[in-house]
């Protein structure tokens, strides 16, 4: 039964992560033609926005290597297909097999600049700078991750003001939107709201934000049910909540996409996507992987819980 | 970093389930010993309101046949100690223990009513009122579970003046507070609001409903919000998630009092638990079940997720 609560949006747009965020974090390596398959089949369950997977160096992320043979593989769908470009390497090679969207990453905290790519968070902003110009003089929707938006392992509690800066900054270099994300899983929803409102204060309108939670600490469906409420309607989510280890410490936990459009159906929001054939889909990629899904949709809903040992 | 959200409560109640709801749905029967250990843990975690046991027949709940052996073990605590008591037999015995709050429950369908008591929702009612009359006439507090108020397995959605009419008919009893129960985990925040809206309409005021959210499909923190936005205090949650297994199609997926307490503190919203010493408890009680706690946050938290084993 749908029931509607004030003021949220009436549509949401998820931005699927599950084959570039989800898979980079998994342990073991998934063959290209699983890859396509998944993707062709989180397209046929409605998703819209597929990230597809990371034009980075494959010594950097080698479950990701594959990104020339996988492209050309799902380039046909009918769903935009954004990849992940670290450097003006990677959008070379993903504007020549005919990507139309790209991303690129910053920082919002020194720590995981240094951490992550041994640069400072300017220094980052620097090296997206020609990748973004270069993408938006051939038209290429260009979209903005920013890492540690509320709490970073090193530097704790991340000021909100630090984080606007660098969304401006993002802004500026011409990124189309942009995914604030919650890379520890730490948020919540109060912290949701105030940089949201704060961004909006220093001229960054809504419609140009994405929140990308992380469910470490469980935290994820509340922050979003903050986020549209606060008119937020772009959502990054990964199907089976894909990427890391559910049981290990170290687990990434991205919101899974079932739990959110469970969410979201029951408010009656509309997102486009068949919640059975997406469960279908992530149970499958349960089987490829070993191990059970961590989403608690997948798990209530799926047909083989008991047993992931079928490939 | 604690960011408060306008428009949510100073302070937050939880009724602590795990000791009560939590080990009454764990296969393995766990010793009185460490059931009065786990009550004395939780009550040194600063959790106030405590659901030690139920005097149901010990041939229904096995797991919580030693009620008598267990409640005077915790009876000194200086928490408030509910139990759970289906029928006058059962009031009785948690009377000459010299319990000073009761629980007692009810369905707001007649499928589950039928299935779970072999009555009519009117049965179950009548049952309960020598219940709730004597237990007032003792100055007993009484808290009426109402179960299945948003979906039911055999029903689907349940109509909202359907759980109203059974919500008003507890209160006219003598109830003290009512606990709205998602038993199979399918609400969302709209059927949240909706159903407490309704019952302010009705005469019902929010401060004698406390709500009880299962996370089987991962809704149960985003349904806590919509809740406290409304203006209610009263949680219920049971630490580490205890409550059928995660892993099962059939697990019951409490909401972990771990998760809530993120969230809760995050708000700025004061609980009094001290998040260490129950995380430190739920890894404890894992370690005796021999599995890992679903609660996110206990995963992320302890220290010993790798490694379940040890007694």
């Amino acid at each position: 039964m749908a029931v509607p609560a004030e003021g949220l949006p009436a549509r949401v747009r998820i931005h699927e992560v599950g084959p570039r965020d989800g898979l980079q974090n998994e342990k073991s390596t998934v063959p290209t033609a699983v890859k396509a398959e998944f993707v062709h089949r989180l397209a046929d369950a409605g998703l819209t926005t597929i990230e597809a997977t990371s034009f980075v160096h494959p010594g950097w992320v080698p479950q990701l290597a594959d990104a020339e043979e996988l492209f050309p593989r799902v380039s046909g769908l009918e769903v935009a297909l954004p990849v992940l470009v670290p450097n003006e390497r990677g959008l070379d090679r993903a504007l020549s097999l005919g990507a139309r969207r790209v991303a690129v990453f910053a920082s919002a905290t020194e720590s995981f600049a240094k951490a992550n790519l041994n640069r400072s968070v300017d220094e980052v902003l620097a090296m997206s700078e020609p990748v973004v110009a270069r993408a938006k003089a051939q038209g290429v929707h260009v979209r903005g991750y920013l890492s540690m938006c509320f709490g970073d392992p090193w530097e704790g509690a991340v000021p909100v003001d630090q984080v606007v800066r660098v969304c401006r900054a993002l802004l500026d270099l011409g990124c189309d939107e942009l995914s604030l994300g919650d890379t520890i899983g730490v948020a919540t929803p109060g912290h949701v709201r105030a940089l949201l409102t704060a961004l909006n204060e220093q001229g960054v309108p809504t419609d140009a934000l994405g929140v990308h939670f992380h469910d470490t600490y469980g935290q994820a469906l509340a922050n979003t049910l903050a986020a549209l409420q606060h008119g937020v309607t772009t959502v990054d989510a990964s199907a089976g909540g894909l990427g890391g280890c559910p049981y290990a410490k170290s687990a990434t936990g991205n919101l899974a996409t079932e739990d959110l459009v469970w969410m979201l159906r029951g408010l009656g929001i509309d997102t486009g996507v068949d919640l059975g054939r997406l469960v279908a889909t992530s149970e499958w990629m349960a089987g490829r992987l070993g191990r059970p899904s961590p989403s608690r949709t997948v798990r209530a809903l799926g047909t083989t819980t008991q047993s992931h040992k079928e490939q």
